[in-house]
């Protein structure tokens, strides 16, 4: 199945063109410029440069999150604009699955911990191990306190792999607390739209309509809202 | 150093734009066209959606070999008329020695045994190994026989990861000689541009007249005058 893939959770932004499991092509960037400038013109570039057609993508995948609230929202927005203008196949997945797929390297006895800044002393998280060459939970996307992360991690006594955005903010802590990590080299540090195709390989597709943000948490505004509310 | 990086000496074809060791922006394709038509469209498209221009490059780096004639022609040829055009520095490095910047995450351990496809039983090998972060050659680039290469794995009783789009032939060999190994996965199987621009790191960049091809064994057409000349 011909899948055009984004991400665009965090500062970089993805694109990917996808066979299958057989990674076609793939435009990343982490300049900064915003998603809602660059995205689209990097899938049009990637498409026109490989010969293929918008009309030759039989699915969407994108990264609904966890991560930037605005990042994730540019990338589900494009996707459902997409599959819904083609009425082709859409599929949202997770944020922290699909740069879980970059730790294949690291083999069957490391943890991925997949990381993304949340602020506030959190990271948004989730755990997994590498079982027949594929990524496989062991915990569920949250946001979570680097301090609970850290005992979850001295908890399982294996080698920790620090993937994602949120590798400075989680290897800083690790680093003060004594707990030994590894952070994934460069070109598989961050994340990227093959891994969000890989994930989106392994669920069933929807329309436009099923594609939703995956926030995790509230917004700032939400947050200080239902403050106030409380108050009152 | 900004630096723009090319590697098309095999079917895939990569461009990367790196600031020092720090990857701004990357492409890569693996769809079968021609790097003729797709590496400066590659390029533009790259620069024009990270907000650089051409004028911004101060090194233009290429995988200068081994691997496809034709392939390495047209990276050593775009790359020499991109330096001498803006009269800017350029480098050359090894293909080989660019792909093992792929293998960091294997380790210490590792034997990272970068490999393409030379035809003929044979393949261009280089051996690595990972120090400090950085690979550390093992051997010099060359052709060689697979029945070689398969002893000098055994002879290091290391783990062994192939990478490089000679993957399948050696997996095919090492596989029937019962030699265990392991094939890097997506996306660090095959080799890119950031690992160009990360080995041009390492070098004294030259001018556009150093720039070129190391093919390391004769053309066919070289190679069969050869044997119609020492008939003669």
């Amino acid at each position: 199945m011909l899948t055009l893939a984004f991400e665009s959770s965090a500062k970089a932004a993805s694109v990917a063109l996808c066979d299958g499991e057989n990674l076609i092509a793939q435009t990343t960037q982490n300049c900064g410029l915003t998603h809602s400038v660059t995205l689209l013109p990097m899938a049009e570039a990637l498409l026109k440069n490989t010969g293929y057609k918008l009309s030759d993508v039989e699915l969407f995948a994108v990264a609904h999150g966890p991560g930037s609230f605005t990042g994730i929202r540019i990338g589900v927005s494009a996707v459902k604009g997409l599959a819904w203008g083609a009425e082709k196949a859409a599929v949202g997945v997770s944020t922290l699955e699909a740069m879980a797929y970059n730790g294949l390297a690291f083999g069957e006895c490391a943890v991925l911990c997949c990381v993304m800044d949340a602020r506030r002393g959190q990271v948004y998280n989730a755990l997994f191990e590498v079982r027949g060459g594929k990524p496989c939970r062991i915990s569920d996307d949250r946001p979570i306190a680097l301090a609970e992360l850290a005992q979850e991690v001295i908890a399982l006594n294996r080698p920790v792999y620090l993937i994602g955005d949120g590798w400075a903010v989680t290897e800083k802590y690790f680093c003060e607390a004594g707990i030994p990590y590894t952070v994934a080299p460069d070109p598989i540090r961050l994340q990227n739209a093959y891994g969000v195709a890989m994930a989106a390989s392994t669920k069933q597709p929807g329309t436009a309509d099923d594609v939703l943000p995956v926030y995790l948490r509230l917004s700032q505004a939400e947050r200080e809202r239902l403050e106030r509310m409380n108050k009152e």
